[in-house]
């Protein structure tokens, strides 16, 4: 008797994790806006659906677009994880039928299999019952699949959730992004370089609730010049993650004038009057755009301007305003791994080298009051007066269906 | 033929990775740091080696406590990978029978194995005829071990490292601490709480090479007074992981004169009067003792005082010191993983709840000249004063081999 291979036409959304366990109120608004950047992504990618439905800390949306609904919705911060699923009615016979098609269509051959059920509401049947009478039908009714049950490490797994008078039938349950709801945080500068490392910090404050609002200093004597067409792409793949936020990118330059003069210093020197410019620039910003802090990619010791003595003499410059570095405490290969988890293994831009050799043991040698002598001298307001004049804002477009989302 | 089972009497250090990467002047220093980090921890558990020799970019420590060696050494930051090694002449022959006896005692039975060979100098054979003659031997030699060659993806593998007069043959690497080597970052003030977050941000810095300056309140508002000792119990912890640097725990009070007079304000802004108050003192240990930052525990939207608008009028409290928040970026899930995988995963002290109900909503609406003005008519300079005054030095007891180390 072949069976048709069934469509999923429901995708069940989890979003315990973090937001389950905060207090009530807070709890509430969190589920909202985390409701509401779910709709965002549906409407962006033009998914349909029958029902969305918010109900025993879940979301069921019901959509015949489901496995592209539950992909989609994998780029939304604040979800621990998706299924898409098969809904019918809590009769034991549906669940029945519709589990055997499912595993008949999903199952792979010769592995072992457990069937687990949770059930909400009252029933003629326990949550056991239906583990046992799938599992039984699966083995009579599929013997070509040449199966055989583990209930302790199976290899495949057919969950069925059972809530009043509705019924899901599932296999697989993809890992969400996680975080927190973007918006439940006030916005944030972040500093996009041509890097891995500016990037994967964005996203990881993003992913704890903050829209980010993107900068980038098209001619920062740290950076490469590798047109503005790379930060592009990069601000570009971070928007995916952003959908229903400002798809805008701000670039600035710090102008010819601010080379000439603090080329004139060390390495080392020119190398903090080059940040601290940024960061000059950087709170400007914040300022007019009501932004709450800034944020750089910068991790402890991973280059020679990146240590404590160095972030102290640039965090002065911007004294009305937190700078968070959240990747101070992660190696290389820690940042390596969180980039290709979010899509950046494509990137060709590692190993971007410093134009300049900044020798690290110098840098503690700089007083602050030295650089705040030079800073006058170059009259630096003037040079962040320019850079904020110079701000250019481009509108990133993120094409739909552009990139796929894997997890593993 | 019964062959006696061989012990190893060499450890193999790697710390390429980061280091490797650094300019020439930076990574010999940070290697000469490295290298006074890992004596420390050979002296403190009294391990006597023969040899201790820095050559192609790696460790070679001679000694009859090899495995135990490697253990250790798993805490020492900059610390790549380690592997216990047996050491033998350059000559085939010593190699190849060297190989048999250790693959039959370390080798599986009936698993597929590969045979790796890295050579630096010169010899009458090449890479490929130790794998070749090694792998031939292994399988003609053992053969009551049913082994199969698979070059690919083997089950076990056996290395060979012949280094110009020398071989060291080995099968298993452990994974090091990663990082960089402690001490090649200025101090930092780490604010210890009774939690495992603070203990995890502390532990992150020291990775990248900041010695930490452990300090507790005693009677913080935030954190649930559970005895000194538990605190003591976190700092043992986190000093193995120190070996060779200041083992002092500082532990103060902010007194009963601000309990009573901050608990007069609404929760959110005592919880805010009570963090600043922290940072104030906590100023004051870092200007004592030329600390350049200070570390707290704090993840982003982890708790209704974690957002960006409480940071921000809590950063402003220690405008002379960068405030560093490097679990900013990571989810509750992340935050205990890398405890279990630093030897926390026994800690009891999760799940502790602030004792005052602050609501996350209520922050924003706080102002800060309105928290300067409390701060004015509380004396809050006098209450910092007194705090530091009450300050307390505990010397925490590092007991050698009290724990052990597993990697995976």
């Amino acid at each position: 008797m072949p069976l048709s291979e069934p469509r999923f036409d429901t995708v069940i959304v989890r979003f315990g994790g973090e937001i389950g366990i905060k207090a009530d109120w807070t709890r509430k608004l969190y589920e909202r806006r985390l409701i509401t950047n779910i709709k965002a992504v549906l409407k962006k990618h033009t998914i349909s659906y029958a029902e969305f439905v918010r109900k025993f800390g879940r979301l069921y949306i019901k959509t015949a677009q489901a496995e592209e609904t539950a992909e989609k919705l994998g780029r939304v911060f604040g979800v621990s994880s998706l299924s898409p699923a098969l809904e019918t009615t809590s009769n034991l016979n549906d669940i029945l039928n519709l589990s055997i098609r499912l595993a008949g269509s999903r199952f792979k051959k010769g592995k072992s299999f457990a069937v687990r059920c949770h059930r909400v509401g009252k029933h003629p049947y326990t949550s056991q019952d239906v583990c046992r009478q799938v599992g039984h039908n699966i083995l009579t009714q599929l013997p070509q699949l040449n199966l055989r049950v583990d209930l302790t490490h199976p290899e495949q797994t057919l969950h069925v959730e059972v809530r009043e008078d509705r019924a899901y039938v599932f296999t697989d349950t993809i890992k969400g992004a996680g975080g927190l709801p973007l918006g439940t945080q006030p916005k944030i500068v972040c500093l996009l370089r041509d890097d891995t490392s500016s990037a994967v910090a964005c996203w990881m404050t993003m992913k704890r609730g903050c829209p980010a609002i993107l900068v980038h200093f098209e001619n920062g004597m740290l950076t490469n010049r590798l047109g503005v067409e790379r930060i592009k792409d990069t601000a570009q793949r971070l928007m995916e993650w952003s959908t229903g936020f400002p798809r805008t990118l701000y670039v600035m330059q710090l102008g010819r004038n601010f080379q000439r003069l603090s080329q004139k210093h060390s390495p080392e020197l020119s190398s903090l009057l080059c940040k601290r410019s940024m960061l000059y620039v950087a709170q400007g910003i914040a300022k007019m755009k009501n932004a709450e802090g800034i944020v750089t990619g910068d991790s402890l010791g991973k280059q020679a301007s990146q240590t404590l003595h160095a972030f102290r003499i640039q965090d002065e410059a911007a004294k009305d305003y937190p700078i968070y570095r959240p990747l101070l405490g992660l190696d290389a290969p820690d940042i390596e791994e969180i980039a290709q988890k979010i899509g950046f293994e494509e990137a060709t831009f590692h190993g971007v080298k410093s134009k300049v050799d900044v020798k690290e043991a110098q840098i503690p040698t700089i007083k602050l009051e030295i650089i705040k002598q030079v800073e006058k001298e170059m009259n630096i307001e003037r040079i962040v007066e320019d850079a904020l004049k110079s701000l250019k804002i481009l509108k990133v477009q993120v094409q739909p269906n552009q990139r796929t989302l894997s997890y593993s």
